[in-house]
């Protein structure tokens, strides 16, 4: 039987777990690691993370962009980061950002989403600059497959205001625009059956009350300023995860997050990257064990 | 000495060549080609098109996502297409849509850009949903190596219209902003001599006429919609690369180019894809050939 996406998150936060392990194997980390700035050094750090994270964190988010520098190489050596996490039985998310239309983009659901692809994550950052229906070639991978997608709405680099808040025809801006259509997908699906406990869901692991299509927003940023309500969403019949990159080390204090994200952080995964990675292999399970249990007290 | 993009692109607009033959080894094309729908079945394609474009079309266009699909060994068919495209003196635009921010934009600008790197191409299709500086990480790659970007700007998809056609603070839309911020560029890369016949560019190839750094724009579309003006920027120094789909088989008539882009059109690139591949291997060096020559008699 699949399991919703959704509900594979609602098991992990029922059992306490929000953290979200980067794994980003750029040349500044690779050489603190000690490690060759090539395909084998992001393997070895990728692979570590997932052994650290397995049963600890909620997921893993392996930044692709540093497995990519290396090519075909660099992709090989992801797909045995992935497949350590699959054995683990580790939540992946792909952090590709890819965005297109038409077969194109179904074409990037299949390679990261399609079951048996080599590459198989259980979710992918997605960009919907051309439309957030240009994101309907993986909907069905998300509900019958049980993937998710996490949809950039708002993000912490200044110049991302330039379009994320500009105002679309029917007055909300780009970013908000993006929140609304990715909770209406989750609603949609939920009273239509496809997905949820009513089909692909087990009553063992939840009942839709966590949306299979989340959005990333940056939790460095004051969310009223796009228009995002963090009041209003927590009565909807699912919770939207909400990817949350700028904790740590970024500046923003994983303390505030319920002030931060409001009703919105119900199905909250926060993310860490360098807090984690930084220090080499040493400490890295006690560093990922440390920041799993801050997250598990700031969110309880 | 290394040649600018724009100016590798106005040599071979002064050849007469502006077909961008697109490289889309798609599951549907690859039966037609009575070809396997895998890696090398994908390779086979685009080993085809390159062979059969080298010295007719401007520049091959393969959409990454129909190789990536296909995992590691899909990145590796590519890399072969890639290493054929070099050997013929092809221009390669890797159509890859990438976007992100910092480090990670920047391991995606190696991946496609850097000399040497295994995926090395000409120029890439790029995403700004995060801002057009978050495109930093590739300008050094366009200021000193020859590279060149594509950024989407307006897409023929309809649901593109409600991010696109979106207004920003400063009352432009986000898709004209794209274009005027892709022009700047260009502009202030000529003026401070970092791109053009000044410093990268050479006196055999070019003095700047054409930008290095581009936009998409769809020719089915309306550009005054989104408030794109295609009278004034042929006045500007450089004139802007325009990466143009739509035309043939998705229902814009070369003929009418001069019509849709009017001062925009000077330095355009029409991509053409259906047209080429439809109808496998056998008749494809007359397809393309012919399709060169439209587009040439076009904008003549």
């Amino acid at each position: 039987m699949t399991i919703a996406f959704g509900d594979r998150l609602a098991a992990e936060f029922a059992a306490g777990r929000h953290l979200c392990a980067g794994i980003d194997p750029h040349a500044g980390l690779l050489a603190e690691w000690e490690l060759a700035d090539d395909a084998a050094g992001a393997e070895r750090m990728g692979r570590d993370v997932v052994a650290a994270s397995a049963g600890v964190a909620a997921c893993v988010k392996p930044q692709i962009a540093f497995f990519e520098r290396f090519g075909s190489a660099g992709l090989a050596a992801l797909e045995r980061v992935l497949a350590d996490a699959r054995d683990a039985g580790l939540i992946v998310v792909a952090d590709v950002k890819r965005g297109d239309i038409g077969t194109s983009f179904a074409a990037y659901a299949e390679a990261w989403l399609a079951p048996g692809s080599p590459l198989e994550s259980d979710a992918m950052t997605v960009v919907a600059y051309q439309g957030f229906d240009s994101l309907a070639g993986a909907f069905d991978l998300v509900r019958a497959q049980g993937k998710g997608l996490f949809v950039l709405a708002a993000t912490s680099n200044p110049e991302a205001r330039e379009v994320q808040q500009a105002v679309r025809d029917d007055g909300r801006t780009v970013a908000a625009a993006m929140v609304a259509d990715a909770q209406r997908f989750n609603d949609e699906s939920l009273a239509d059956g496809s997905v949820g406990s009513g089909s692909v869901g087990s009553g063992s692991v939840g009942s839709g009350s966590v949306g299979s299509v989340g959005v990333v927003l940056g939790a460095t940023l004051r969310l009223a300023e796009y228009g995002i309500e963090t009041g209003g969403l927590a009565v909807s019949g699912t919770a939207l995860p909400v990817l949350a990159p700028g904790f740590g080390a970024q500046g923003a204090r994983i303390e505030d997050a319920r002030a931060i994200f409001g009703g919105l952080g119900a199905a909250l995964l926060a993310n860490e990257s360098r807090g984690i990675l930084s220090g080499g292999p040493a400490g890295l399970a006690g560093r990922v064990r440390a920041r799993a249990e801050a997250v598990a007290a700031a969110l309880a």
